[in-house]
């Protein structure tokens, strides 16, 4: 229950059109060689289609680019940001964000509490319930990531919306991490940040098939960086990002493997669609079923309802690390510990909901019973 | 024979292999999700034995990194290069050197033949039969690409040797782009640049599945870095480039697709082998008959010997874009300027021997009975 790797194999439908692409790949009349480097039609179109027209949002094909990963594209994309930028970033999150500025010589030194120097954290804590409190000083780069991890928090529309408004009145961007889309349920939280008025004018959105659809081996994700969405150069001049990626993208990259997109084109079939429920579903109670269990055993726990993960509190306020070390030794269960997100996730705790269900209750059971 | 895309299908061991992985993907028992970001161990191994030492050369499986392409990786490197290097490369070449170096601000404007300011470019021509110069100034990084696109020329042993002493002299680091080695038919001719004493201290390979094994729509490439290879610091401080790039490649990548992988890894087996040779074969004879003819139309031909691309003299000093736009209007064949690797291109033309037979022969016939 440690790292967020799914454990269900591919979707019958998606197994069914990469079988289907391999062949054509075997006959020189349907061989693909080099592909568009911003993916596919097909699949470009199926995206605008079921992920964003089907909830009122308006995303041209051209704005979206597919890639092999949104861990590439997150770090990527800072090839066409200017490192003079303020990045904001939150704190715990995805460590792939910090990481990336640090070795884009963003930041300055590390410093004892674990932040580095130029970069401004936010802290998400109980407090604030995990949801950042907009910063006072200017950011220019603002990175957000709901459905969070590690969390599994959520934003609401209207905490959202004041986010776009920051941007738009700092003209500042929004680095939207939406990997986990896919596993909200309730219907009042928004998908995608371009279902916020103002969007399309300061964020770009990430998206990803790693957790939507099991893909963390099969490898596509996608981007989409509206037309709208300008940047500013040195001299005050303001550009589309949307033309500067695409250049990025043709220059330093050569599309997803052929198979791989039709294989990822297959979730969108009616089928498909069913299928990929069906998995998010089978997740989603394992979460379920780990959030009872743990709040049974007298645990604090946050997330799990809109996202795969659940943020467990550690008891008397015993370290991350600790917490893993009493968990492995004594029980033999493994979880990420809070801290490896950011300061603000010491004395937490993550379990992904991404295992086995045999596993899983076998991993509660031993740890009711060890009465930790 | 325009753009170098290859055009005969996959092997069909590679489809074999393909399909077998997808199968894999299907089972929970065998299901893949997550996989080490430098790549399988089972590929590694097939490309240390098959392409290394096979040739007599060590290559530990920890120095290979599996990529989703050379351009990725040829472009990616830069980033754990300093800016203050002096870049070194051919003039004409592979157009992704140059434009990545250009926008990771590597260069200063662009000048008015073509060249940029602060890149050391070495002319390629006649002359020096298409092999760069050794050159006066120090160089920090410099790209070498052989066979090379688009001359189709080749470099010797003792001529590549004089770049590895003047590495080693200069303390300089090399990026040998091999992409087309498998195209090698003299046997006196090296195929790595490890081949080369005292290159595992100062070079970097890439090699590709593109056009080794048709790969251009399935993605995979590899590069090689030696423990060995040591860059230094501002501050005057070595370090292993291959724990720079070991860093770069997890933070910013996830692995290239499991199925793409067992697909790659195919090509080593016997059946494998064999079938990729038939295929080189046969763009080979397709590089020989181009050459034949237009040689017999009296044009001065090179390369195409031990790579996929002839290269073109126009006749009376014609300009690459007139030439490309009367083979265009008056016969209809399309090839690629040689101005556009480079100025010291310009008069020149690359055809790629990459097409289908029969548009090959058409092409030739049309183009002799155009007197062109």
């Amino acid at each position: 229950m440690g790292i967020g790797d799914v454990t269900l194999p591919l979707a019958p439908s998606v197994i069914k059109a990469f079988h289907e692409a391999v062949d054509e790949m075997s006959k020189a009349e349907t061989f693909k060689g080099y592909g568009p480097e911003q993916g596919y039609e097909f699949l470009r179109k199926a995206i605008a289609e079921h992920d964003y027209k089907s909830r009122g949002v308006d995303i041209d094909i051209d704005e979206i680019f597919i890639s092999d990963g949104s861990k590439c594209d997150t770090g990527n994309i800072l090839d066409i940001l200017g490192k003079e930028n303020v990045v904001a970033i939150s704190d715990p999150v995805y460590p792939v964000y910090l990481d990336t500025n640090v070795m884009d010589g963003r930041t300055g030194k590390a410093l004892d509490n674990g932040y580095y120097e130029g970069i401004v954290f936010m802290p998400c804590t109980e407090k604030n319930h995990f949801v950042p409190d907009i910063p006072r000083q200017k950011a220019d780069i603002i990175y957000l990531c709901f459905p969070n991890n590690p969390t599994g928090m959520t934003i609401t529309r209207q905490q959202l919306k004041q986010w776009v408004d920051y941007a738009l009145n700092h003209k500042s961007l929004i680095l939207y991490d939406a990997a986990y889309e896919a596993y909200i349920s309730d219907p009042s939280l928004p998908h995608s940040i371009y279902e916020i008025e103002g969007a399309k004018q300061c964020a770009i959105e990430f998206r990803s098939y790693s957790k939507t659809a099991g893909f963390t081996g099969t490898r596509c994700a996608y981007t989409v960086i509206p037309k709208t969405v300008m940047a500013q150069d040195e001299k005050g001049n303001w550009h589309p990002l949307n033309a500067l990626w695409y250049r990025r993208q043709t220059t330093k990259f050569n599309g997803v493997s052929y198979p791989v997109q039709r294989a990822a084109a297959a979730i969108y079939t009616e089928e498909g669609k069913k299928e990929i429920r069906q998995m998010i579903h089978f997740y989603m109670k394992n979460a379920s079923l780990m959030k009872k269990s743990l709040t049974r055993m007298g645990f604090t726990v946050y997330g799990g309802d809109n996202a795969p993960y659940v943020w467990v509190k550690t008891k008397n306020n015993m370290k991350s690390w600790d917490f893993f070390d009493l968990l492995l030794h004594k029980v033999n269960i493994v979880g990420t510990p809070g801290s490896g997100f950011g300061p603000s996730g010491e004395g937490f705790f993550r379990f992904s909901a991404f295992c086995q269900r045999e596993n899983l209750l076998e991993a509660m059971d031993r740890l009711e019973k060890s009465g930790i």
